[in-house]
């Protein structure tokens, strides 16, 4: 079979027109599946969102029915310069220690994965070369940028049923709580949240940085895909890519807690309707995450007051994507099951 | 191996005297999940509800680590004599056709089974007796409550590792809702709901069939279990008896939607913490379900909109179970894996 290239970008405008061009859903799809849901043995609507879910499926798979046959995840992992504030009590370390926890199979994704089925690889986003801190200059130059986002973008295959982007990377709310900031305006106070365990001094040197980082790089009004490159980082930017290379090979997105779906709000910024393939899988424990879901418009599918990241609350939706799909593809109608309606 | 007869009761009286006598939890082995699971690598706290779940399966399993290669669901269909007073807009077949159809493989239930792994039995009871419309008398006679709950006691057995009670009715929330207003207060417009389809006229004889059947068999101050057989119904006593039969085997319960969580609350009413061992799966759409998740001080896992029954919201939790298991006993600790940990 001839093995089709995960797409790529050359530069930031190649983003910025990438991003202006995407592909949309595949309506007749989602109107095959709008159209099989009432024929089912159940009371219509009685699946509440996962009816919901198979249809968004089908709209960004580009097939009915709907398929759940390949599940597949990464944990991007990254280090961040901001840690010479230390922003977390965990040392940069664990970022090294964990990747390799998750290469051997015992980390909470590996363990997520075995138990959904899904596929997952752990990339090293040159954890060596930390993500320049912000309060010096841009986190990214734009080859940097691009190259994450690159990684990122080649994690995609076409086929894969969903993708969900997870990341490992010791001091990471910070860069995303700027992001965010950045994006959606608000304080650094509102924005910063516990991440691994910032409490008391810690917490209030992390906001600090947020505020700082904020001012120093949005004061000339730069885009949302500046944004990106110069308060991010770099297993970010992977993710972000990641999330977009399923938008171009139909591949539908699970977005995780709080660094992941800050990572692509950026997205939907520059273009309104980037992340129209994605869902938030869970509602997070970390503070800013309600907010961007209610900036996005979307409700998460799950809350369980997670708080992990490295993907696992997509890897745990997956559960409900199959049960959806499951349904939706095998049930009975009622013509093949000579079940009576309810008189209307 | 030596087959252990499932328990079985022999009167109401004797069902008193169990729930009085109630085993309660192992707490050496909830106390050797929470002892672990500080350990695995990840902040503390970081898996929230699924942390908990974990040391609940194993403090009602009777053993840690706790497991989840057995869990099991049962759809007990019966039908109803209130449907007489037409208080859905099902026809009653539909209470044979949807058991045939759950037989051969073509329900939600089935789907979802499917998909988690769950084995699945449907059981007639007595479909074609019809509980007795409560506006004429008790719903069952002594002899049929215990005949319909001991059905419901053998579908549970020693070695599941969780059990799913649903359940196929047409008309059965209309009990439903009579037992948890004879049981909590409150009026026949609070408790009374939408069911399959219940607006209009249909929702007016509703309410005024719950709140003529509370008023009927209430006068005299009935305990629980007595409230049980007078509202209740043989699929819906069925449901109550796995539930305790759970309790005595040592086989956690997820409670499904509205008729499964108002079937159990009777146990809890006589017997406080008799379902301990029970967690509520789901949020249903109902409304009497908020307000019974509410009585019993718990919060559902999963918020999806859903309102079937059958046992689907259940099954579908079986998914989180055994996440949180895999995470708990699959996991390496942060010795195990040289991942350094927060410094506090």
């Amino acid at each position: 079979m001839l093995k089709i290239s995960a797409p790529q970008i050359d530069s930031l405008d190649h983003l910025r027109h990438i991003l202006r061009n995407l592909p949309g859903p595949d309506t007749a799809a989602r109107d095959a599946a709008l159209a099989r849901e009432p024929l089912l043995t159940k009371p219509r609507g009685a699946l509440g969102r996962l009816e919901e879910l198979a249809a968004w499926l089908a709209a960004w798979q580009g097939r009915h029915p709907p398929v759940m046959d390949r599940p597949a995840a990464a944990t991007f992992a990254g280090n961040h310069g901001v840690m010479k504030h230390r922003v977390s009590p965990c040392p940069v370390e664990v970022t090294w220690q964990q990747s390799k926890n998750f290469a051997e199979g015992g980390g909470s994704i590996n363990a997520f994965c075995r138990s959904t089925g899904t596929e997952h690889k752990t990339y090293d986003i040159a954890i060596d070369s930390f993500t320049r801190d912000f309060l010096e200059g841009p986190a990214m130059d734009e080859d940097d940028f691009v190259a994450a986002f690159n990684v990122g973008m080649a994690a995609v295959e076409a086929g894969m049923s969903v993708f969900c982007p997870g990341e490992m990377g010791i001091g990471n709310t910070t860069p995303a709580s700027a992001m965010a900031m950045a994006i959606y305006g608000g304080t650094a106070e509102q924005w910063t949240g516990y991440g691994a365990g910032a409490v008391g001094p810690i917490m209030e040197r992390k906001i600090r940085v947020v505020a700082e980082g904020v001012a120093k790089h949005t004061a000339d009004s730069p885009d949302a895909v500046e944004i990106a490159r110069r308060l991010g980082g770099r297993e970010l930017a992977a993710m972000a890519g990641a999330t977009l290379s399923g938008r171009l090979q139909r591949v539908p997105v699970l977005l995780d807690g709080f660094p992941c779906t800050a990572s692509a709000v950026f997205l939907e910024a520059f273009q309104p309707g980037a992340l129209d393939h994605c869902r938030i899988s869970h509602a997070s424990a970390e503070v800013g995450h309600g907010m961007l879901t209610e900036r996005l418009a979307q409700r998460p599918l799950l809350h369980l007051g997670m708080r992990l990241g490295e993907g696992t609350g997509a890897v745990l939706a997956v559960h409900l994507l199959r049960a959806a799909v499951t349904c939706h593809a095998d049930m009975a109608t009622f013509d093949e099951a000579a079940v009576a309606r309810a008189e209307r």
